[in-house]
């Protein structure tokens, strides 16, 4: 590999501040996870994004989120043809290895993916749908969901998008069997979350009401 | 989607703190990243596991680093075929799209995912040969690698492979054209690194010497 | 004290949150608790074990319970011989000092201190019989409950040893001079209850029937 | 149990509301938490006082904390007489047979063991003198450390004595082999804190500067 580098030298120096302060003091905490293995409570799908910090929102310790990164936070249908699906992989390991009690999408605002999706399926971005662009193919799977916001004003567009994707990844969730039958043994929760990049602002889907929800609505 | 659930509570009031000083503190800076987009200056891939908190590790702050996170930190080769490549997306946005400088792989020890690969290129996991195997069929893309830590002790094989799905990430990383072009062009360094859970310690490919090093030698 | 190290920053991080939200809203009532002193309606003798969240199975309220957690909620026999009692202590301080209207002892299933006892008094556990051992010393407390079960199919010993030990501590409750005055005088009223950690039952000791029921049994 | 009488109303539909939102929510982490064991990082010893609530200040979820209550969150020193000691129970199966990470000794302000032991100290309580009272024996454990606070203001005398409560805990804890042998190899940290009932303030023992500090010196 003669094209690797060495690693930049501000990421050097702040590793090393991590090992002198965080890692000194949780020594014996990574030392056991080290031993012990892993037993995350809940797998979180969430965005590439640079502004979604996931760990961060929910005070997670090490060791408690199995965290899956993709464009978009989405998760395929169920296709068991053989070839290579990280995200379904992922969701395997998380349900029928580690056994996670709960598995929570959270999608967010000024998604590059869903604005790309969206301005692909309204002919605004023809490179997206040739066949070598894989945000493009990526994005497929949300395609379905644009019908569902067609017919909304075009300021809410983008936002009833990224809602819509959360609600897709959810429902190609229990197309896998092992999902479904977890969920219907009462081994797994689904839940679905959106969360404002700006406002710091958290939604959750509310089944009984059908929409997504500020989780403290009183603030 | 009438199988989703209310978020955990104990999820609730952590994301209310979180809210109530991290995000309090820094609203200036994330309606700044809402209105004027992302701008990271690294990709990284890293493998789900809950013991790999990337941005600690590396002292990220919101917006800086645009994260990729599947089973085993693997990037497959490029394969252009209109198919879903949740992972080929993701590069594909961060290196023509965001045109992020740096682009880490960060694998790790006690890595399940390449453990499950050692396992069933030797034998003894045939359940992750089936066609079905999500897990199994993700791992592939590690398989040419075993042959490289085949004729290691035992002992040492697991190690060798986490390091050897690095570089086969890196190698992978290559045979897309744009990767290619920006690293030729000088617009984009490639990085390959592999942290200990249970020791916090941190080694970086080093291309000179053909090995992985510790980031700091002299500790 | 040169062992102590700094808190860590996760805890520290949580506190905040806390701090930020449910101390902020509660403020007032918490000054009054700090200027008028504490006036729990009841005592709670629970086990110390992770999983039983006493507070939140009784929804209490910050100032209600005055919570006793040991292995196996375990009440010794008064023994007045001028040594340290730390469980006789927090029962004497609650009844005499606070004047608590309710006592109650709180068991629940999956017990590893009643699995302790058990092991020990069937002869798997010889470790637990040293001298030295103050889990076994502790577990002697239960050893003539282990008598009652004795005949019982193994399978169903556990669970009878776990609600003996709410019996055996709620009969050695009442050798002390001060319980048992407090409870004739009608000042005081023991309870007996018992939970299941997965399904998050609830039995409570029906003294009529002389033996445990779920207190809701129409669910 | 003649004496044992049904659990209050107010508390059953307390429990039944539990059961109805924070059980149902959860059930498949309760249920994985039954079938898996406790696997807590952290120990806390703090105060029967209603007024402390660990769980809540901490945002811990069910399964983090193992937590050991008693009066004055008072260790006493090793003694392995095979007489009956709750509290080094509790200490041995914390480190030895759970191998938590963390042991956090937790103070509070308005400590009435506190201000007992102070009394009685200094002549103002003969009855927790008596053999006879289980508070004042326990409070003994405290006896030593009166002296380092004799010398101050009246009025700072019982802050300073709690604090010096949580010192001695954490002296003590040190006089067990088995923690002084799991600090020695870095597999347990101890640490110090003290929190105030009506500001909700936190601080934590410095061990560089040899005095407790608030975690949040800028707020």
């Amino acid at each position: 590999m003669q094209h690797a580098r060495p690693l930049p030298t501000y990421l050097v120096q702040r590793y090393l501040g991590w090992k002198a302060t965080t890692y000194k003091e949780n020594r014996a905490w990574y030392r056991r996870l080290a031993s012990e293995g892993q037993r995350p409570r809940a797998m979180v799908i969430a965005c590439c994004d640079s502004r979604v910090q996931v760990t961060s929102i929910f005070g997670a310790d090490q060791g408690e989120f199995f965290v899956h990164r993709n464009i978009a936070n989405l998760v395929p249908p169920y296709e068991p043809d053989g070839q290579q699906h990280g995200t379904s992989a992922a969701v395997e390991y998380a349900v029928t290895a580690l056994k996670v009690a709960h598995l929570i999408v959270l999608g967010h605002s000024q998604c590059g993916g869903v604005k790309g999706c969206l301005d692909m399926c309204q002919g605004r971005a023809p490179e997206l749908e040739e066949t070598s662009s894989f945000v493009g193919r990526w994005m497929d799977i949300l395609r379905p969901g644009v019908e569902t916001i067609d017919s909304l004003p075009e300021d809410q567009q983008t936002e009833a998008l990224e809602k819509e994707a959360v609600l897709t990844s959810l429902r190609n969730l229990m197309t896998f069997p092992f999902v479904a039958k977890a969920v219907e043994e009462d081994e797994l929760t689904l839940h679905g979350t959106w969360t404002t990049i700006g406002e710091g602002g958290l939604e959750a889907y509310d089944p009984a009401r059908g929409q997504f929800r500020p989780v403290n609505p009183t603030e």
